[in-house]
């Protein structure tokens, strides 16, 4: 569907913005936009200043940088948490698979990405800094690396790791290996032969 | 993805309001609302102001009732377009999808729905009683039906060609058959049937 067809500049207006979401399309954007019109005035405002307040109100916990609404987040500040144990983490949308989970107590400290010289992406552009500063004035014993494999995660972990060493804490990374319900035949070798160099006690594995 | 793993009302609220879209789940709402927070503060704001806006300024022309920034829209208001030939419509989407054809320079005629009793769509909801007005009033010399082809479509056709017989105007309605492309094979009965029924001479099929 061609641009000049639109009657109205307010409509042609709201698909663009649509549109410009990652992965809806101009007809898509129409739908939407149709859609919303037969909603009353005051759905659709609520409906736009959802994301102009989220944008502008959002804040970023001072101890997890992870999303949250009040200076220090829901975790962080829950005391039944295990406070000396934090998980790295890439971003927030891992904090939540992880948390989804319901596997792990601990705190958690969101880098904000990982360290990338093909997209400029520094240890100065992440929150190391921070976390290495967390761990030396906390009482954190365990941290836990749950990065990407990739070679940038791969990285971040030794950055990571060889920043933290001198602090003589215990630094861990989540378990490779062959995904539960994944058959044998059809996982890749270097990880069919990590999770044999790193097999574990047989009772171990159902803790 | 759970609700109550969200560590931001802010975020739960935003993710909400998308995931109201159709076709729109919360995982990809959650996509959506995180590429949001990764945009400025002013291009979140252009984002939700353009739907505000949309839905509080939006005009429906008061000619033929198609979406429109004017009182009178693009359309009716072009002097290049011939004003005796109005083409009825169901709604705003079948105008773009007849524009986009650019085989039509007349005038529209936006109903609003079609008659259907079942949704309790009368003919007092649609805009038929502008229709006929505007047929006595303007120099319109034909009305072409452009429905659906379904029981509400046809009732809708009945009722308006009913109304507008007595005003001594050409009346028709787009032509069903074979569409382009469409092999007879797969064609069914009733569209083949009526394609016959209603076959034009050889040389107009390339009009």
């Amino acid at each position: 569907m061609s641009l000049q067809q639109f009657s109205s500049s307010l409509l042609e207006n709201a698909v663009n913005e649509f549109a410009k979401l990652p992965g809806i399309g101009r007809k898509t954007a129409l739908r939407l936009v149709l859609h919303l019109l037969k909603q009353s005035e005051y759905e659709v405002e609520v409906f736009g200043k959802a994301f102009i307040q989220l944008r502008s109100e959002i804040q970023y916990c001072t101890v997890c940088h992870n999303i949250s609404d009040t200076e220090i987040c829901q975790i962080c500040s829950n005391p039944s948490r295990d406070h000396e144990t934090v998980c790295v983490v890439e971003n927030i949308k891992d904090v939540m698979s992880i948390e989804n989970t319901q596997q792990f107590r601990g705190l958690y400290h969101v880098l904000g990405g990982i360290i990338s010289p093909m997209d400029g992406v520094g240890p100065k552009d992440l929150e190391i800094e921070s976390l290495i500063e967390r761990v030396q004035t906390e009482n954190v014993k365990e941290v836990i690396l749950a990065l990407s494999t990739t070679m940038e995660g791969d990285t971040t972990n030794f950055y990571i790791f060889r920043k933290l060493a001198p602090l003589n804490i215990k630094i861990t990374t989540i378990a490779r290996g062959i995904a539960i319900g994944d058959e044998l035949e059809y996982a890749d070798e270097v990880t069919l032969g990590r999770s044999i160099l790193n097999r574990v006690e047989f009772t171990n594995s159902f803790k």
